[in-house]
């Protein structure tokens, strides 16, 4: 049992109301596999620079997560993305985009990474990602991320690879935008008849919700007073779910697993937000896990004091 | 026991992306009766024209709402709002605004309405909030709405009108506008620091959140394939939140009372959007309320197959 994700492992100079930071650690496959080390072994698909150094792969050592299959390109930089966030902190701002060495990224997995029971495609060209995903056959619950650039501009490519995974984790503009249907509940329909039996859909500070065969899930977000960076959120948020699902070890996990998985993906989600970059992810405990999971219980929990008597129209 | 709303009764004309309606019965008063006349006996306080007829007036009486303080003005027009809903269904954009009769609306209640263990101050303005409070001395819980032009227009006075209910039911915009704070779980706080013990937001196609002294409580919307008309969406949901409270005669309703409270008013907004104006409340069913209510339950359950076993940063 392991998680392999393929992903951007990048420096991110962030601007949000709380302040700058140059060159933090971040990428999409780096706050997956963070997130997704507190519950499996994780294996990180990438490439770096060799501007990529000591610090930041001491980040992974301390949560034992495995980057053998980290390429590290000697003499060439790593991707580095500088964005920033206005007050209402939702919509990314990017100031500048260097892919470097990620401008050619495709890897030949390791066997060991191709072994793994458990595959995040992040977001990433979605050839590429089918490409990763032929490498893991063994597989057995597999996710793809993608974003608004891909939609666009690889339309076709992206719904390829939508039919070889069992897990979508869109935002909820991506939704629409990919289906062409305004109403999420019907894009999360459309979405689901490309082949993926799971649509997860992030919402941003409202949380996330989750369309399945069975019906339907809704995941608030943890009400934080002060969200400082919410780069990362949605990764970090896979990274739970992915995690827990392969904790499992189950080949085909039952909603009673798909929703608590996403549970602990807001969880996860809820820390990442509150640090720049992965720093909160960093220093994460378990107990911090579990008490904030009983605090999302809490948050969910109802029960009628006493059954409602209706009154049919007709009563007096 | 009974459920006294005070605001707008009117006609409307909608345009959506499902149609467009003349001159149908709306008004927050309106909307927040049908929904709360569910669960309790409603008193509209109310001003209309006599262009306000029989077909109207048959809709109240078939929900056995009571409008002995709903004056009619002869010789004169009822309020008469216009708006148009886009693609996304979320934002209302108003096409005319005729107060008509509304414009010198400053009712005095009889005393049976005055004598209602619940108060609705539907979004009036604050001034007349605060007489039409100052009437209803017996009411045990008083909620009270809002909008954009009145924080604008009559801070001070709505904040007065804060200090003397116990919930405020806005939508997430005006909260944050209110309290000149972007972040929610903030805001929501120095709502509540006004003098309300629960603030009760609203956030349109994502479902509402409440705050109290006890914590934080987030209900999903339901995940509709299709929404003909927002309009009155907010005031279903406020009807059916105290009317499911009046329902427990209870002057100091606890947590998991006003959970449930929050989700009958999720359940009742749910059915109000799937036709136009109040067309569906007015053939809704106790049936229908009560399978929705259980799928509400369904949409927010969730319990771990197997405990996470967490990973310290430690192990190997």
């Amino acid at each position: 049992m392991a998680v392999t994700v393929v992903g951007s492992v990048a420096f991110d100079s962030l601007e949000t109301p709380f302040g700058k930071r140059e060159r933090v650690l971040g990428g999409a496959a780096t706050h997956f596999a963070l997130a997704a080390s507190f519950f499996a072994d994780v294996n990180v698909v990438g490439v770096v620079g060799d501007d990529f150094g000591e610090d930041e792969l001491a980040v992974y050592a301390a949560r034992s997560v495995n980057i053998d299959d980290l390429e590290r390109v000697p003499g060439a930089k790593s991707f580095h993305w500088s964005g920033r966030y206005a007050e209402d902190m939702t919509v990314a701002h990017t100031l500048n985009t260097q892919l470097n060495v990620f401008a050619d990224f495709d890897p030949e997995l390791s066997p060991h990474a191709r072994s793994a029971s458990t595959l995040f495609l992040a977001n990433i060209q979605p050839e590429l990602q089918l490409r990763v995903r032929e490498q893991c056959r063994d597989a057995r619950v597999v996710g793809v991320d993608s974003m608004n650039f891909w939609i666009e501009s690889a339309r076709d490519a992206l719904i390829r690879t939508m039919g070889e995974v069992d897990v979508v984790a869109l935002n909820d503009a991506e939704v629409r935008m990919l289906t062409g249907e305004p109403n999420l509940a019907r894009a999360a329909r459309r979405l689901r008849e490309l082949g993926p039996r799971v649509a997860l859909v992030k919402q941003g500070p409202y949380g996330a919700c989750m369309f399945t065969a069975e019906g339907y899930f809704s995941i608030p977000a943890y009400p934080l007073e002060t969200v400082v960076d919410p780069t990362g959120a949605g990764d970090s948020f896979a990274g739970g779910f992915f995690g827990y699902l392969d904790s499992l070890d189950d080949p085909n996990p039952a909603e009673n697993a798909l929703r608590a998985a996403a549970v602990y993906g807001s969880v996860l989600a809820s820390f990442v937000v509150e640090d720049f970059g992965s720093e909160r992810l960093q220093r994460l405990t378990e107990d911090e896990i579990a008490g904030r999971f009983d605090e999302f219980r809490q948050m969910m929990v109802f029960e009628e004091p006493v059954a409602a008597r209706l009154r049919s129209s007709t009563s007096a």
